[in-house]
């Protein structure tokens, strides 16, 4: 499968569709077998004690996925989160970036299914791993 | 089992532990069988369009699965998500608060696991479906 | 909603598409907001210890909401799983038959969500928890 | 991690433990970063066209994720899967044996997770996805 858009695009659609989360996400890398997104270190975001909490955990690794299937679809398209499991695996070290690696397992017309693994930066354990499915809606004409 | 924490305590217990959503959620009902949790509606949690995002859905389900699981074990436990699976199922109501029906469905020494149902105020049919497995620290004696 | 086929019905076609597990499950009651179904005590699906194992703990569960989704579509359409977050709770008796009640929480054009409580006859607490979403394809003119 | 039980080891305990699928696995591979196991194609799993059930799919990754847990902590242990999400992502091809491919994300004292990939023989794209939970006993001294 090809890219529809590149990191740059997909950074700017990202800003103009989800102006809330505006400079809380960057794109690290995009090519067509893995994303990695990352969310910025942030006050915002921590449980006491500095690490990440859940759902900021949990919104990393929506719109990893997110980007990820995009990146095939083109930002045209209006996907929406139908399905996510997620295992928090280990807590996150403090002060440091969170770091998502997507992979989109299936792309069907109707669906994308996305494994992601998140990582605090400069470690090799994952924190929390998810599986997210995606619906695309038909492209219109 | 019977509650070890009323409502008020547990706001109380809420606020000291997590400062940073104070006033982001109320508890509706608290008793031996359901816990009614709300996410007050806020402009912070909306996507385009005025409904709810992913992320504050998370976080209103995993808050909700935390309060009527300590509701059992007491203020003093640092419990923590190990698993969410949640279904998205249909668009929140835009300009409502969103409600959080939990049950308890399974309070072991380690775990416990929650299913949780999410309703735009005023309407019957559930926005999302999502069930939570908490670690449960052993009481320190 | 209304239901399109009767448990009679249903049960004719289970044994006409899946012959292979004829005779392992039952409709216990199948209304507009409830199906019951039974899988029958038999060693083939036993654990070392008389309990139920956890594929037949699965297929019940998949086959409730098979069963639960299609009596609101009709025994035309093929849905497939897509996707299935089980908890499994507590070990279940030795020696009974398993109950599975499944709830249809979204049914769409194109998915439905079911939720499923697994358990052992006679008792109240459930072994398992599952969420099944199946996929509906279109009907054919 | 190192291994504490090799993949001859594994087999006669998995006969030993779990004699009514005798015959049903094999061990393709087992080593520190993944473990291979193997459905052999076989009428009784078999849905209507020759493709694997999903029952019957569950029942591997189910079994891939214990043998992979167990490979770290010993066949001592009396691990069971308390939860596990899989995505059905593409029909199974028809005729050949199923092939899980169970990499550990966590062993903790308590649980472990698993994540899952399945795939047809001879295909690279996978038909299913899962992530399983087992619960670990303590050692017994």
């Amino acid at each position: 499968m090809e890219l529809k858009i590149t990191a740059e695009e997909m950074t700017g659609f990202l800003d103009e569709v989800f102006p809330q989360v505006r400079g809380m996400f960057g794109i690290d890398r995009m090519d067509e077998t893995l994303l990695v997104m990352r969310l910025f270190n942030d006050d915002k975001h921590l449980r006491p004690g500095g690490t990440v909490s859940g759902p900021a955990m949990f919104s990393l690794a929506d719109v990893a996925a997110y980007v990820a299937t995009l990146g095939f679809v083109g930002k045209e398209s209006l996907a929406v989160t139908i399905h996510c499991s997620i295992d928090f695996m280990r807590k996150p070290v403090a002060g440091v970036d969170l770091l998502a690696e997507a992979r989109v397992l299936k792309l069907g017309r109707a669906l994308s299914v996305t494994d992601v693994l998140l990582f605090s930066e400069g470690t090799t354990q994952p924190v929390a791993h998810a599986s997210l499915t995606y619906s695309i809606p038909p492209t219109r004409a």
